[in-house]
């Protein structure tokens, strides 16, 4: 049986996954589709607005056959780690290749500029480093650092997009080049579209808009159905859909009870960045109002939500650079297909990692990381907290037909 | 001018305290009543239904003329320290005596433990660490060691009231016996009844109760009408009175996401206890049901909640030390009547403390924990939570003519 891979957030999936999805599998003739999906904790340093079991089931439904964890200090990471941590994923799971969604859908511009950078790579790095050190974001100092390797023209790394793919290649070839990369061209929505389109295609950022202003309705046309049915479901067991304004009492708290050096203890929090945070918190009775007020040029809204994550999370910087510095130590299977199980039971041998099925069973640091941060994710149900809490050992693999 | 003192609480003021209040000016003739009273957190171990500020209106209204805070860390402490702190305080601030409420209203028995007791000090502090060892609670085995030194009936030291009356008369010994001890013969209700008497004098528990299940009309007859109105008040500006469950998803989240070790960090938090509350916090929906599941023969309910408390203000156990092992070091005002600041420009010449009126403009550690354990209050208030943060640093004196 042969196997593709997707590296995925699915918050919420929509007919864009839909069709990302049934394209890699007609491009790729694969038998198996695997996913990679964040659990409960998103790069853009948010809580997923349903928790990791209905998002996987979604994944399943969606035309996904195996759902693989990315464990939570990969999948906060910055662009780079959550790249490496994910295509180490597929690659461990079997994967003869990855598909990842771009505007171009064209492979060759990322191969070519990742080929180029890495000609040079050490003086594109120390660019990068002077970049970011006089002020600038990632994407803007890659962008820049790459426009002084006076190379032919490439990819806009400007774009998160773009950066992110890029670093998918680059992973890939760290890992000796064995699984091969692809790229789906996207259909309509831009990434970071906030209006509802015309198409049957809309981001995730816009659907998301129209799901927490209460009007589901309005993004009825850009979801398979079982995405509807599976977030009216969540909010009626749960409460609220997940956001960070739900965890904003318990940050705010987290924030104000410590001391500044207890907060520099958190990961991605540098720089005094901790007296920035306590002083916008002192100000401001609201996440958005507080990240209005965090927010300079110096630091990306995406890179500061992490380092708020990891706060709400009190994620210290030694346990998230032990873990960081080697590849994911298991393959945590979060759910499968019949396919996805028969897959599984075929490659079960050739696979050198551990499999995780049930999480009770094993004792790894990735794991513990994931128990802690689910904890805290289950405080934002408005009720039932109790079995919310209980899902991350309770709840076995998703099993769809 | 002649001053004589009382160590409150005032949670809420009630007529029953009115009464104390009257009847002590009347028995010592004073000129100036000083009222030392606890901040935003109560010895109990629970949050004050009503801010400081509340309090402090009340007592003046009440009859009190100046309101001198009891610092966090002596307002939570068990009883020995408690009194310690509270009567230290009135004795700087030059109170000629304390009165404080008793079942008997006969001091000399309270004298007469207190002699005996100290005759067989070594002995009777032995016996008391010995049955606290086998898991007795501080009040059993108090009086079982007195039973135990074959002394004449004295006090029933298995009462937590005259446990307190007893330590009082012991501070003030400890103290030189310069300040003179007086008691008060309490009127009607006992100190932890629950249901509203027939009289015009209830418990502040019973008024609680009533305050709480939404009933302040079935309490009416037990408060001052100022009480009602300043209640009411405050439910308008800061949503609920506070109560512990407001604080619970807090305490919640940072049992939760904390390690055993950093829990047990937390003063009180002593003996494995920090496994228990995460046990008990793992399968309790509300701070009622976790404090039933926590509650052992071992602790009184009071000193587990003390706990609690010092769990959620993130108190170490060194920083809690560190300013009980001296006297208060300031006096901090809290409010005042005409008559009590012609006391304080009479008597502030020979006071050894310096006086704490604007907050800002001192640095004890005592005022930063103050600071500290206000901003986690605030955190309970339903709405108006930065102006309710800011009311520490912000708010003078209270003046009442």
């Amino acid at each position: 049986m042969r196997a593709t891979g997707v590296v995925v957030e699915y918050n919420p999936f929509h007919n864009g996954h839909y069709y990302h999805l049934q394209e890699s599998k007609k491009v790729t003739q694969a038998d198996c589709m695997i996913a990679v999906m964040s659990g409960n904790f998103l790069q853009r340093g948010e809580p997923a607005l349903l928790s990791k079991w209905k998002r996987t089931k979604m994944a399943l439904l969606g035309g996904a056959d195996l759902v693989i964890e990315l464990p939570y200090a990969f999948a906060t990471s910055h662009a780079p780690r959550f790249a490496f941590g994910s295509i180490f994923l597929l690659q461990s799971a079997g994967a003869e290749s990855f598909c990842f969604g771009s505007e171009s859908g064209d492979v060759s511009v990322f191969n070519d500029t990742h080929d180029m950078v890495s000609s040079q790579n050490r003086k594109y790095q120390t660019h990068v480093s002077e970049f970011m050190s006089q002020g600038l974001s990632y994407p803007a100092a890659a962008a820049k650092a790459y426009e002084l390797l006076d190379l032919p023209v490439g990819l806009d790394l400007s774009k998160p997009n773009n950066i992110l793919g890029f670093e998918y290649i680059r992973a890939g070839r760290e890992l000796g080049s064995i699984i091969k990369p692809l790229t789906i061209k996207r259909k309509n929505a831009d990434y970071h579209d906030v209006v509802l389109g015309k198409g049957d295609i809309a981001s995730a950022t816009a659907i998301r808009e129209a799901v927490f202003s209460h009007d589901i309705g309005k993004a009825e046309n850009y979801m398979p159905s079982f995405t509807i049915e599976i977030l009216k479901d969540e909010q009626s067991i749960k409460g609220k859909l997940m956001n960070w304004e739900q965890f904003y009492p318990l940050l705010r708290y987290q924030l104000l009870s410590s001391s500044p050096a207890e907060i520099n203890s958190f990961y991605e929090v540098e720089e005094g960045l901790e007296y920035r945070m306590i002083e916008a918190m002192k100000a401001s009775d609201s996440f958005q109002s507080f990240m209005t007020r965090l927010k300079t040029k110096r630091y990306t809204w995406t890179r500061l939500q992490r380092a708020c994550l990891h706060v709400l999370n009190k994620i210290h910087k030694e346990d998230m650079h032990r873990i960081l510095d080697s590849p994911p130590a298991y393959l945590r299977v979060l759910g499968m297909t019949e396919t996805g199980r028969e897959y599984l039971s075929h490659v079960k041998k050739s696979i050198d990692l551990p499999l995780v099925t049930t999480f009770s069973k094993h004792d790894f640091e990735g794991l513990k990381m994931e128990a802690k941060t689910s904890l805290v994710y289950a405080q934002g149900a408005s009720f039932n907290r109790l079995e919310a809490e209980k899902e991350e050992y309770n709840t076995p693999p998703v099993m769809v037909k």
